[in-house]
């Protein structure tokens, strides 16, 4: 469960897709549990009826959390997470949704620590419809195999 | 809780600060078991006693989530968010740890959606030791009072 | 997000409301874990559907508990619970149903500790239906900002 | 797991004691989450520190649900909670303190549903240190066998 | 809520049912959390749909995990777990079936540790429709009353 | 994320072993709620002291949970859980033990079934000290590569 993974080894537009989850109504009550928000968009169904999304709708943070998490699995143990860059919200996640991430390698540069280097993986997040819901740019600091290339 | 700030309300370099949350083993297991993200580095403290960090650590999207949902409670009914941006984990946040999240107006600007500006908050969570652990930028949609400003 | 409002600006009648909040079946799945108590009225669906209330009910603890927890907000640094009185739970609460209190000020007198009152507060819980689903009454002890008065 | 105690079976000073329950982190978290009352008292040591109790107390609702939950095990099929009397909590209740239930039968009278008595059960809620932290009154609405007695 | 049943208080083809449990979407959530099992097969409803079963299933260790928990209630303080035997999940659960525990005593057998006994409990789980989901032998290491017979 | 590994490929003795878990208060105090059962072995710490084992321990189905879901992550499409054998709970777990898992494979025999075989997968869970604290044999029905050898 655990490889070795270098910057060079990293291909611009390579891509894989996770398994799907579906969020759930427990979902967003844990999330507002751990979150601390508990605004009415995520739990109040009554409310929600008035605006213009009709339904309760997951927390920003949950389908971060989710979709970042979906692509956990092997370890790499020659990089590391360095940030997060335009993270946005393109569409509201309802319960019972399904989403799934899709990694595209983006970019790849060097980086000013000797030996390592930045990939960019694009982390897209869809749901049953194919429709985008929420996109970010994941910054790993990888490792060089050849530190001297 | 629910009040109207809007685009022209905001000042550069209001600060508000939230109050404290201790991170503890209970927010880490909930957070594995929602982010489905079991690595080691969170989950197995004899494996950390052999790395350079020690002690089991937080996941980034837990800080992330506490991080931003201590600055929920008041609802700004002409107000969304855009998005987040330079999303960085400085320092790792061990088990009891306590964070809290300082609010910064950054900048703002003109939005092309007519009558809406952009106002970017800095995000700056510290630990109890004043280290600052995470930061990123918080991009809020927000109307203007005066659409044709 | 914290405030001291001493015992001489209560004023009788005065009232406010919550937020909503909808009770699904993770509240009383997390309700049911937390307190222990399994007992069928809560847990199973099956035996519901033989009795008069033909679904599964919230236990009263959890309605007790979200009923006053969404009173929570601002701190009142001069102001602490002292206890609860006729605390009633008048219709059940079943899930999906949405629920909010309703804060009135009922009751000002002084108390033995010098310098100090209590302020009886009357929570009223209705569902989405408009009807009270729980009852009580929250006693405040409150500092006094001129003590001799 | 099911039986039927009328109201002419309850004894004035008949008692029993529950089994014990140790009040931990992950409770107080559980029930910030499900409360939503993150208030510092709570969730932040630091602070907490800063204050006579020292550290983190338990939420008064979560000792009023586990108190209670504990006393929940037979189903009594002819008696149903009518409400509670003059809940007080005494002492704080801290991380890793265990707490048990005594239940004292302690007043019965007829209710002016015929054929139907309140039995007042008095459940006081102690620490390890035999110290009382919690009290109330839980009133019982309970089927006479004879309903002409 | 403690006794002593010895093995000779045993009698063989004795059986008892417990109250019963619908589980739900929140058990299957919080399974996953516990578990760490995210399979499609619990998670997924989209990828279930492509399935012979249709819909999201319960894991086996919750089957399992409640199954056994039903039967929890009096403490018998001279018997223990020795194990199980012939653990088999014979239909799928669904989210909202209710499942219940029977238990018969099926063998009892000398150990070879003196005065002590194997009582083999044979659980069966059902769900509404009265179908069999799960079933297995669970061994009991009970202490004979008479310890020379 | 997603193999097939056929019947013929499995070798008798081949072992892999898993990452490691650290079981907390927060898995127990969530394994409780999730099973109901709250015995004073795993809830009361105050009366644990009084007995041989001196702390609270985890549930039986606890480690059973973990131990079979740390084996989870690839999934095999040509394999599915036929039962468990032989559950042994050997030593118990403690608030702060790491756990982990190796599965070696055992057996393999025919089954009915044509075209099927049965794979026994021996499960042995240590905890950090290397001792066995629980073992099972898990029956894997796998599908054969060539169903006419």
């Amino acid at each position: 469960m655990s490889v070795k993974i270098y910057y060079e080894d990293f291909a611009l537009n390579d891509s894989r897709k996770t398994t799907g989850r579906t969020i759930t109504d427990a979902d967003i009550v844990l999330h507002a549990g751990q979150s601390g928000d508990f605004y009415p968009h995520h739990m109040d169904e009554e409310w929600c009826k008035t605006q213009p999304f009709k339904h309760r709708i997951a927390h920003g943070t949950l389908i971060f959390t989710v979709g970042v998490g979906l692509t956990a699995g092997v370890i790499n143990e020659v990089a590391m997470t360095y940030g997060y860059e335009r993270l946005r919200f393109i569409r509201p996640v309802y319960i019972n949704d399904t989403i799934s991430t899709t990694i595209i390698i983006k970019d790849k540069k060097d980086h000013k620590k000797p030996g390592y280097g930045i990939v960019t993986e694009l982390l897209e997040v869809h749901n049953q419809h194919k429709e985008l819901v929420m996109v970010c740019e994941h910054l790993l600091l990888v490792e060089k195999r050849n530190p001297d290339a």
